[in-house]
C-alpha cells in the first residue's frame, strides 16, 4: 500500500510552502523570518493592547493562520503536519509582539501535551525577560465519557475562544480580564466529532483504517480512535446522536444544555465532506437543538479546524449570553472568519410567499374569435402529422442520438390534441402560442421541449387578436427563431432543426412587405426552404445537440429536428392551402 | 459496487435539506415556498435596484445560495444534484424579485444547455409579462483548445460576476450598464480545474474511474471528462501546467495574459482537496504568474464552487484594472464571501524581520563567583550518577514505556559534561539553571526535555547572585514544580516523576523556616522522600505519560522518570555532605 498522492512539492516543504500560500493571499498577514511564525502585518495596532497568540501542528488549516487578524489573533505558530511547534519559535512570536507594544500576551492552546510543554515553557523564557504572559488551555472535546488524565481534547471551540478573547483584546481588554472571560465561557463550551473517512499524514498511511460505509464517533483532530464505530446513519440521527452525546450528564466531558439555553453552533467540516452534505448537517443541527428547547443564536457552518482531508464533521456548541453574542458578532479582518449575519437564527421568519403565478396557459379558458377554427385545422393537421412520421424520424434519431426523436414529437402532438377536445381555441393567436408554449414545456420535456417552449414564447408577444396578418406571423417566426438561437446557442450549419427553420423564416420574412396575392407563393416557397435546409443536414457535422457526440463518418441521414421543423411547417402550409 | 455512503438523509430530500440548511444558518436568506429558490430575507432593499438572479444544478455548494446578500445576488434557483432548475421555478424567482420593486432582473446563467434554455425560458416569460429581464451567459472553460458548438462551460469565474455585478447593482447601476459591464470583465475570465479524484452524485457511482495515484487536467464540475490524464505531478508543476494551458495562444479558449497585466486569482477548493493542499496550490500560483510578470492583485483561495467530493482545485483568472478591483473590493453581506483585505498581493512584503533572540544561555559567556565551585562539584556528580544508572533506568522503561528513560538522562548528562569542558559555571545560580534548561531542551529532547527545561527555567528567577539562601533554593525548587504540574497536567499519584519531586519539594519548603544547623538535616529528609515516592509509584496507576497505555498488571516495576528524580536528588544532597 502506498501513501496517498497529494498536491504538494514535498512531504518536507509542504508545511512551509503552506504557511507562505496562506500569508501571500492575505493582505493582513506576514511571516517571521526564519520560524514558522504568521503574524499580523500590522503590528503596530498591537500597541497597547493584549496580543493573542495560538498555534500548534499542521494540518488543521485554516487554523491557526487564518484566524490572525483585527479582533482576533495577533500570531500563530505552526508545528510540523500534527506536531507541536518548537518552543524557540513560539518564544520568538512571543518578543515580536512584545516588541511591537503589546500590553501582554495571551497563549491560546489546544489541550495537547506537546503543545502544552512546549506553550508553557516558551511562556516560562518569556516571563524571565519580564513580559506578561498567560496561557489559556481549550479542553472542549465532548468525546469520552471519563477522560483520561491528559483532560479533555482541544478542537473546534478553539475558534471560538480566539474570537472572543480577539474581540476583547481589541476594545482593549486587560490580559487578566480576557483570561477569566474566556475561562468562563469555555465551561459552556462543547465539541464532538464524527467521520466517514481516516486522513493520512502527507506521506505515511491513513491514520486508520475504515471500512466504506462505516462511521467513527468522536474522534480526534489527528486520527486518533473515537468512541464508537457504526454504520453510516442518516444526517438526522447521526446528529441526535451526537447532541445526545454531546449533552448526557453521564459523561464527564459532557456540557450540561438545557431547554431555555442560548447557544452559538459551528458546524466544522473535518476537511472533505461535501458542501452538500455539510448543508443537510447544519439544518439536522439547528432542527435537534430546537426541538430541545435550546435557541440557537448562531450558527457558523463551514471549513474551520480540519484533520488534512478527513470526510466528516464535528458541531461545537458555545452557551452565550448577550455579552458573548455581542464579542461573536464584532467586526474582525482575519481571512477564515465567515461573513456571519448577527440574526437569531431560532424564531427567525426564513419563508417568503411565493409570487402568485397566473394559471398556465393550457389551463385557461377562452373566448373563440374569427381566426379560432383556421388555427384549429392547422393544429389537428400538424398533430397528425407529426404522428404519422413519428417511426421515420425515431428511425433517423437512432443513426445519430437516442432513437426517440419521433416520440418526443408525439408526445406533444398527443398533448395537443388532448387539450382540443376540451378546449376552445382562443381568438388571439399569441393567446394559443402561450398554450402550445405551456403544453410543449410540460410534456414534451427534454431540450427540444425547452427549445420549442421558447420559440413560441418569444413568438406570442408578436401577433394579437388585433395584429395578426401575414407580417405580423413572419415577426412572431422570427422573434421565436431568434430566442432558440440566442438560448440553445446553435447556428444554422450546427446540424440542428435551425437548419430547417432558419431559410424558411428568411423567406417569410418576404410577407412583411409582400402584396396578399404573393403570400402563398412566400409561404409555399419558404416551406422548400426548410425541406431542402432539412435534407441537407446530411452533409453536415453536428456541433450542436446530442448528435454532436457521434463520430462523423456514422451520420449520413439528416436530423431528425430538422426533418421534424419542415415537416411542421409543410402540415400548417397545406392546411393554409386546403382553405383558398 | 456501492454508491458511496454520505452524511445525508435520502437522495430524493437532500437537495430540499441543504438548501434549507444554508437559509437556516444565514441570517439574510430566506426560501420561496414551493420552490427550491433562496433569496434575501430584505427584499424591500431591492426597490428601484437592479435584482440578480442566478443559480443551476445543486451539488456546486455554496454557488449559489452563498452569494445572496447585499452587494451579490439577490436570489437564486437550485435544481436537483448536476440538473438544471425547473423555468416555473426561475419564473416564480423572477417575479418575486419584480414584485419587491427591483428595476429589472439579471440573470446570471452557467453556460450548460439546459441551464440556458430553462433560464432563457423563464426570462421570455418574464418578458411576456412586462417585466425587464436580461441575461448574461457565464462561459470561462479554459479546458478545450476547440470548444465544441455547445461552448465553453462555466465554472468558478461565475462567481467573480456575481459580486462585480451585484456591486454595480447596488450601486444603482441600470440593467444594461450592469450587462455591458460584465460583458467585458467575461473577456478576460478564465478557468481551469484539476483532480485526484472523481465526485459522485447521492445514490449513484462515480462520475469517472481515476485510478489512485493520478489526476485529470481540465475537468468540469459535474465530473465530466478532462482533456489529459496523468500520474499526479508536483503542485508546482501542475499549477505551471494549468496556467500554460489557459494562457496558450495556441488554445481558441485560452485568456490572453502578458507581462504587466493585473489579475484576480482564484483558488477554488472543488470539495475535498485538504486545506494544506490548497494552500500549497496558492502559493504556486501567485509564483507562477508573478514569475510571467503578471501582478496578482487579489487572492480568494477557498471553496466556492465545488463539484461535491471531488479532490482538485480549479484556478480561475480575471484581468483586473482599478474599477474591477474597486467592485471587487465593495462590501457584500453574501454568506460565502470572504474576508479579504483590499491590498495588492504582489510587490507586497510579507516577511517581518524576526526579533532579536538573546543568545542561548548555554552559548554565552559567564563570571565565576564563590558558588561556582560547590555548583560545578554537584553537576559532576549528578551527571555520573545519571550515567552509572543509565542501563537500570532503561530496564525500568522497558516495562512501562519504550526503554529509553535512561538513555535520554544520560544524553542530558553528557551534554552537560561536555558544557562543564568547555565553559565556567556562573557565579549566578539561576543563570547556571537556564543554561541548564537550554541544555536539557536541546539535547533531551521529548516530553522529559520539556518537562525539566520548564522546571528549571520557572525556578530561575528564584535564585540569584544576591540571593541563594536555602530558602531562595526551596522557593525556586517549589516554583520549578509548580510549572511542570501546571504545564504538564500530572498531579502525584499520576506515576510520573512527580510522586518522587512533589514529596522532596514539601519537605524542602522547611528550609525557608529551618535554622542553618538544621538544613542539612531537612536535605537528607527530602532525598528520602524522594526514593519513598520513586519506589512508592510500583503501586501505582499510569494516568499520564506514555506509560498510560499500557495495561496496569504489567506494571509493576517503579517509574523510571520518578527513580531519575529521587538518583539526581540524592546526588546533589550528597556532594553538599562532602562539602561539610
Amino acid at each position: 500500500m502506498q501513501p496517498q498522492r497529494k498536491l504538494i512539492n514535498s512531504v518536507d516543504r509542504c508545511v512551509d510552502e503552506a504557511l507562505c500560500g496562506i500569508v501571500r493571499a492575505s493582505g493582513g498577514l506576514s511571516l517571521l523570518k526564519g520560524h514558522r511564525v504568521v503574524l499580523r502585518s500590522d503590528l503596530d495596532n498591537l500597541r497597547g493592547k493584549v496580543a493573542l497568540l495560538s498555534g500548534g501542528g499542521s494540518g488543521h488549516e485554516p487554523a491557526h493562520g487564518g484566524y490572525i487578524g483585527a479582533g482576533m489573533l495577533s500570531a500563530a505558530v505552526a508545528g510540523g503536519v500534527f506536531a507541536s511547534p518548537p518552543p524557540t519559535s513560539i518564544l520568538a512570536a512571543i518578543l515580536s509582539l512584545h516588541n511591537a507594544g503589546a500590553a501582554g500576551v495571551l497563549l491560546i492552546v489546544k489541550n495537547y501535551t506537546g503543545d502544552r510543554l512546549n506553550f508553557g515553557l516558551a511562556a516560562e523564557q518569556a516571563r524571565n525577560q519580564g513580559i506578561a504572559v498567560d496561557m489559556v488551555v481549550v479542553a472542549e472535546d465532548c468525546a469520552f465519557d471519563q477522560p483520561s488524565k491528559a483532560g479533555r481534547r482541544g478542537l473546534c471551540g478553539t475558534v471560538f475562544i480566539h474570537k472572543l478573547a480577539g474581540a476583547l483584546a481589541e476594545e482593549g481588554c486587560p490580559l487578566d480580564r480576557i483570561v477569566s472571560t474566556v475561562t468562563e465561557v469555555l465551561k459552556g463550551i462543547g465539541t464532538l466529532g464524527v467521520s466517514l473517512s481516516p486522513c493520512s499524514v502527507p506521506g505515511c498511511l491513513p491514520s486508520f483504517d475504515l471500512p466504506q460505509g462505516d462511521m467513527e464517533l468522536g474522534l480526534g483532530i489527528h486520527g486518533e480512535p473515537g468512541i464508537k464505530r457504526s454504520k453510516v446513519a442518516s444526517a438526522d440521527e447521526v446528529v441526535k446522536t451526537m447532541i445526545d452525546h454531546m449533552t448526557s450528564p453521564a459523561s464527564q466531558s459532557h456540557l450540561p444544555l438545557k431547554s431555555g439555553d442560548s447557544v452559538v453552533l459551528c458546524v466544522n467540516n473535518l476537511g472533505a465532506l461535501s458542501y452538500l452534505e455539510m448543508a443537510v448537517v447544519t439544518r439536522a443541527s439547528v432542527i435537534c437543538l430546537e426541538s430541545r428547547g435550546v435557541v440557537v443564536a448562531r450558527v457558523m457552518s463551514g471549513t474551520f479546524m480540519t484533520s488534512l482531508e478527513m470526510a466528516g464533521v464535528s458541531l461545537t456548541l458555545m452557551k452565550a449570553d448577550q455579552e458573548t453574542l455581542r464579542l461573536f458578532d464584532a467586526k474582525t479582518s482575519a481571512p477564515a472568519w465567515p461573513n456571519l449575519s448577527s440574526e437569531c437564527v431560532s424564531g427567525r421568519s426564513y419563508v417568503t410567499e411565493a409570487p402568485v403565478m397566473s394559471s398556465q396557459p393550457q389551463d385557461s379558458t377562452y373566448s373563440e374569435g374569427p381566426l379560432s377554427p383556421l388555427m384549429h385545422k392547422v393544429l389537428v393537421k400538424v398533430c397528425s402529422t407529426l404522428l404519422e412520421r413519428q417511426e421515420e424520424l425515431n428511425s433517423l434519431d437512432r443513426a445519430c442520438g437516442d432513437g426517440d426523436c419521433g416520440n418526443t414529437h408525439a408526445q406533444a402532438a398527443k398533448a395537443i390534441q388532448q387539450w382540443l377536445q376540451n378546449h376552445k381555441v382562443p381568438g388571439c393567436p399569441g393567446r394559443l402560442l402561450l398554450v402550445l408554449a405551456g403544453l410543449v414545456q410540460e410534456k414534451m420535456g427534454g431540450s427540444s421541449g425547452a427549445l420549442y417552449s421558447l420559440f413560441l414564447t418569444a413568438a406570442a408577444s408578436h401577433v394579437t387578436e388585433g395584429q395578426s396578418n401575414a407580417a405580423a406571423w413572419a415577426s412572431a417566426m422570427h422573434a421565436g427563431t431568434q430566442a432558440m438561437r440566442r438560448y440553445g446557442g446553435a447556428d444554422p450549419g450546427d446540424r440542428t432543426m435551425l437548419d430547417a427553420l432558419c431559410p424558411a423564416v428568411d423567406e417569410l420574412m418576404k410577407l412583411v412587405t409582400a402584396p396578399p396575392d404573393a403570400q402563398m407563393s412566400v409561404l409555399q416557397a419558404a416551406v422548400q426552404k426548410a425541406a431542402t435546409g432539412a435534407e441537407g443536414t446530411r452533409l453536415l457535422q453536428a456541433k450542436a445537440g446530442r448528435a454532436s457526440y457521434i463520430a462523423t463518418d456514422r451520420v449520413t441521414l439528416p436530423d431528425p429536428g430538422a426533418m421534424a421543423v419542415a415537416a411542421i411547417l409543410g402540415a400548417i402550409v397545406e392546411t393554409l392551402e386546403e382553405q383558398k
